[in-house]
């Protein structure tokens, strides 16, 4: 096994199952800090603060500090930063999402923004959508955290930022650019922080669709785990595979 | 020129465009009146009552019972009271639509639907869409007024029905029955209500995705004017033409 200089790590379905623990994954995690290996958590979740996720892992006896966190939001933040310094937004989103764009001083507005950022929104409104739509049509860039669709509840499916980003889109013509997985945007920009180089880092996730393709697409090797979404005869029918798959993360530190 | 028993006829580019008269309507309406030709107006728009649309009308000179104004609303209604009289509907829309069920003696409910029912609603929130999503994902029928994913305003293009019951279907699965144009139900509810044979009767309006394709699927001969978003060049491109199409409505009754 290569030795990697850092390890990007998806949440759900990797180090838990919704509100079960993994018990692997806290004996990976520990493993990483005995190593003293760099790894950052990367999650498409752009309604809960690093802090808020923080807490989370704590109840499942995971112990990361904030900045070990990259959210969907911050990615966004940082993408926008950099393209932009000055920059203001109209933003459909929750506090994640703000308070990410605030501290990077992109001042959120109501009129003439430079981009029209979607994350998920529970207050979402038909007003704050013709907003976002006229904005777009004005000029603005348009700016998707993460394109999920359908969000899994214990009451079924419900809409996810995807599905009102494609809303937009269907309105105004207009594609958002994705910041979160399947794309490579929000690994690029957690493994800047972290001063590693692509082919230096490995993405470990459950999920084919979304961290083994966001893996493949920031040029870095792929860690795939069966506890989660993609099983072993599923990952199967892919034509570019996962560098490594595994049973459980237990099986990688050998 | 073949003599109709009824006509179907467009609003919006066919009698009037956007805040302007069209001149020739209104003549052609004396002329269907003076004729004694049963007439009926079908249009797509589900939050105005036919009683709105009536004193809309008045605006341009055109003076129309209310029973002689078909909106998808009503012909929605009238589907549900068919399939299943004593119905119950989640409604996600306004006035037009909450009336038209109410009248027809469908009850709108919170719980358990045997419909979720979509039209436009400028008041539609996350709550609203993550209900249907639920009733639906639990065995409702999913029915849709409209299918207008974008309606055009000074201020630019902002989301129709269509873009709200795309992104339920996105996120559940499920398709939409879609009642007013271009499909043929509310033209065929129409023409009941008038006891006149699709056979025997012709549809009238500007737009060919629209307003000729539901005269096409309710087996009507059409008549396209030339007077508002299809034009007679775009006209060539479709394989199946209208029965017949003129300049504006003055090049009918000669």
């Amino acid at each position: 096994m290569k030795h990697y200089k850092a390890y990007l790590i998806d949440l759900d379905g990797t180090m838990y199952r919704g509100k079960q623990p993994i018990p692997e994954a806290k004996v990976f995690i520990d493993e990483l800090k005995f190593r003293q290996i760099p790894f950052m958590f990367v999650t498409n979740n752009s309604s809960r603060t690093p802090e808020l996720t923080q807490e989370k892992l704590i109840n499942f006896g995971i112990e990361a500090e904030s900045v070990q966190i990259m959210t969907a939001s911050l990615a966004t933040a940082s993408l926008i930063k950099e393209e932009k310094p000055d920059a203001t937004a109209f933003v459909i989103g929750e506090d994640g999402i703000i308070k990410a764009l605030e501290d990077k001083g992109i001042k959120v507005v109501d009129k003439d923004p430079d981009y029209v950022v979607m994350g998920i929104d529970r207050d979402n409104t038909y007003k704050k959508l013709v907003e976002a739509c006229v904005h777009l049509q004005n000029g603005a860039t348009f700016i998707a955290t993460n394109p999920d669709i359908k969000v899994p509840t214990e009451k079924g499916f419900v809409p996810g930022n995807g599905a009102f980003a494609t809303l937009v889109e269907n309105v105004t013509g207009m594609k958002p650019e994705i910041v979160g997985k399947p794309t490579g945007h929000m690994l690029y920009i957690a493994l800047e922080q972290l001063g590693v180089e692509p082919s230096d880092a490995i993405m470990v996730g459950d999920n084919y669709q979304t961290d083994i393709q966001a893996g493949i697409r920031a040029n870095m090797d792929t860690l795939h785990v069966q506890t989660g979404v993609t099983s072993q005869e599923e990952l199967r029918q892919y034509s570019v595979q996962p560098t490594y798959s595994i049973k459980t993360l237990a099986d990688w530190f050998d």
